[in-house]
């Protein structure tokens, strides 16, 4: 038998549920975050003896991330992450990497009378915006990456899609169709990249942009695939943005059958549906830019899992 | 041993995911609903000997959900289940009593280039829409009564809150605090009454107002205690809607605990909290009009659980 | 317009997570529950002036649960539920009623080398045990209720079941079986009556068999209908268990379609399903003791809902 | 601006709910799985043009796995993940890699009189067992590759665990245990790898076997840090298996609290507990055989996300 070894590891704090205000005027701002962090480095010693005098706790973690929210200030994302990225990678010793993975939940400002309200709001419900910042400081692979994105905008387009053409085998009996109801839960990922020393990029801009740019162009293209569909999404992102050099998009196709209701002697020209829960199909696609740097460790271990 | 006898029952086909959409012109229309059915009865024989010549099966009420949609169409989801409680009650011999319980997920029109899109939706993910529809012909208790409703309306504010002055045990350990963040998750049931035989209820516009009072006065009312807050925007739905004749409200007190930066040199006016899971207060709190008609079997057997 | 009154109200802490480990002797013991506190008496005060000088805070409600896991002990729920619901009742002035409502998640111990480890567990994971405990000190409605049950109880049978002879409308299309999967996610609660002025029941012991007798009558009954089926487990229970007075079942009808598999000159006997989300059948009974008492208040608004 | 191309991308059917019942004699036998397909290959023309006819439709994918439950049957779910992968790498043309994921749920027979019944099952409840299989016929990485798992294995032990000696900074508060609860709810994936063409490993005998040796290693380590423990458990699962080559551990650290009981004059020596939700510490750790063949493709591209 051969030797046993310890392979790549992790570890840190997931999901401190941080809510900043800003309360400097009478009119108030929030930003609300699900923050996790993980660190990497040489943690053999925790492993193979249980010695812990290079790690540092989760929960110092945590503490660190609530008083970023005070020190440094949580107003983009993007840059809180960076932040913490770093002070984890350049203050802790043993600390050779981390990656710090934010969920940012939008809230809206109540309507008292037709006028916002100063310091009250609903939670916007709709999509929930992502980011994953890396920062090593590992010799083979030392830098900076950020991945900005978005999960749960569900979407619907009740015409302009298609299928049909598709390959068959014994097991199809799918028919085709060329007038469908298309629905996604999309989640969308884009890795920036710079060209200088500093991320000199409009953070809150760019993501408003790249979600009307996707909201945009599943309206607008009429689909026979949502491979298709993905794919201009994709592209229109790149085209727009020269700062992002790869967009992932991960769309479980949400099936609405139409209904049959000839039983009843009543015709369905595509108007009842059953809004299917499972199976559902899963695309899932990356566009990129012809020779963009390198992603390094941008996509690595993933928090959820191993990647 | 005393005699082992049958008591109240009911069975139905829940959770139907029904969609609609409107197609006579370029720009359509969507209803998105989640419908399930209660019907009640004489169903002895079906429990005492497996007879289920009395039983409509529960497929059926799936597929007359179905069918409505398209014969009596879904636009306010009030109309819609009175239209599926009637046809029950009054078409099918041995129902003497159904409920149907409706959610309603509000989609919003994708913005392309500045212009509302014909086709394609977002969800708009704030609060689902909720109605509660009970008709009867049992003789004791015959009539119509329709509750509306919303959930998951998650509301904030980050000032205007106290909590002090209260009771205090062996057990009290807590601090009074005259500037709080409150925020909850709001369930609201309202129930409608009528005067004449018929529903002349704007049921959209209704919600809409509701929905603002119950908003408006969360934000506005200087609050003392949740309990307070609740009768105020209980108090307000009813001076606003003389056809309310009772609301409910369940209010989950979702903490934001000012984190303690003390340790780290930090000070914390309000500005950093830890939005925790669990546990929460929950303040349930009912508004009525003193001699409004009595509920009758309207809040009877909510779906979800026997009351 | 009519005045406009407060109704019916209630408050307390939600969703204690109180886990209490016995470790008198190096064999631990592990009880882990989430328990819910719901006040009730005249909190007109805080409702109507924001005054919470008779309102005990929910947080001392919790630190209340927690102390008690030591000072009184976490053995029973329904002991450990009528321990707290008595406190608030008689030691604290304003509050004329409590309901404790306890779910218990069971855990088993872990297995090493073919023996029971002393202190380690694996969450058993079938179904949740729960209680709902009422103490009243209202003079109308002074007393004690106690209401077992469990819920998540997943339970199935390949064969046995039938559906047919149902009563056909112009929506029926359902074709009727002779044989079919009949699959629940079952919720049950009985309510425990008492003779004396003592609850004498062997909480444990009637648990064990209440939940025996309810997968045995599931397994052996021939079934014509899911009502006759659960109609038939509550009489078991009441039969075997005089000091329960009543018991209600709450089953969802799992549906598990037969696929079909003739497109690919396959036949399926009953041997291949897929097993459907939504919708479901929903099949919810009462089986009661004839001549019982009256149960007063012990399912009055439940937790999660106003009833 | 340089040119904008398609990446790394893949399509499948997920999340197929299939029950396949084996019922040859009166004694059943129940599989439950939870089955999702990906496919690899040149789908270019379907995202350039919307060209679907290279592309097998997700509903043939869905159609495939339902018939194989009955053609190959349903018995161990790394068999039948081979066997589906197989036939869409090999019997579809454009198809060059295939990954088949499953979920298996796993039921215990009802337990009547004492003995176990023919045709009806409870839940188990506890671990849900998950397997990931790769096909690929692409020329640069041709070959299969299997790994085994579970998910949701809920574990706690409530002594022999210390967190002490760690780290600190100055955002450290966190005081050192010598004795404290330790829970995790564990997710384990192992890769086989084989030595000859065939998979000859005992799939069924070695998860039970593997299963079992994580436990025992939770149990039996005294542990120092939860990373020695994962360590300990996955050294042990590696030397009592040579068959597999690597093994992941993720493991989210479930604290439990002491809950502070000194305000109310009670001692709390690890009796009673806060069991928190969020945030928790996850440690994530690797532990490989020195030597073993490379991965390849085995963890690319995890459904859920682009990995």
């Amino acid at each position: 038998m051969s030797g046993i070894i310890l392979g790549k590891n992790q570890y840190g704090k997931a999901e401190n549920r941080v809510v900043r205000i800003y309360r400097d005027t009478p009119r108030h701002e929030i930003h609300d975050v699900n923050v996790s962090v993980c660190l990497r480095g040489d943690f053999s010693a925790a492993h193979l003896a249980g010695d812990q005098s290079e790690v540092l706790p989760t929960d110092t973690q945590k503490q660190t991330a609530y008083a970023y929210a005070k020190e440094k200030g949580l107003l983009s994302i993007e840059d809180y992450g960076l932040a913490l990225a770093r002070h984890f990678v350049h203050d802790v010793e043993p600390v050779l990497g981390a990656r710090i993975e934010i969920e940012e939940y939008a809230w809206e400002r109540a309507i008292v009378d037709g006028a916002e309200h100063d310091h009250t709001w609903m939670r916007k419900g709709q999509e929930v915006r992502t980011a994953a910042i890396t920062v090593s400081a590992d010799e083979d692979d030392a830098g900076e990456w950020v991945i900005g994105g978005l999960k749960d905008l569900v979407i619907l387009k009740s015409t302009g899609s298609e299928f049909a053409g598709f390959l068959a085998d014994p097991y199809t009996v799918l028919e085709p169709t060329h007038d469908r109801v298309m629905a996604t839960s999309l989640v969308a990922q884009w890795r920036y990249h710079r060209t200088g020393s500093d991320w000199d990029i409009a953070w809150e801009a760019t993501y408003v942009g790249v979600k009307a740019q996707l909201v945009k162009q599943f309206a607008v293209v009429h689909s026979l695939a949502l491979q298709q569909t993905l794919y201009e999404m994709g592209k229109a992102v790149l085209e727009t943005y020269p700062e992002i050099a790869e967009i992932r998009l991960s769309a479980p196709n949400k099936h609405h059958f139409v209904y049959d209701l000839s039983p009843f002697g009543l015709e369905n020209h595509n108007e009842v549906f059953n809004a299917d829960d499972r199976p559902y199909g899963l695309i899932q696609t990356t566009v990129t830019r012809d020779g963009a740097p390198a992603p390094g460790p941008a996509w690595d271990l993933q928090q959820g899992w191993l990647g």
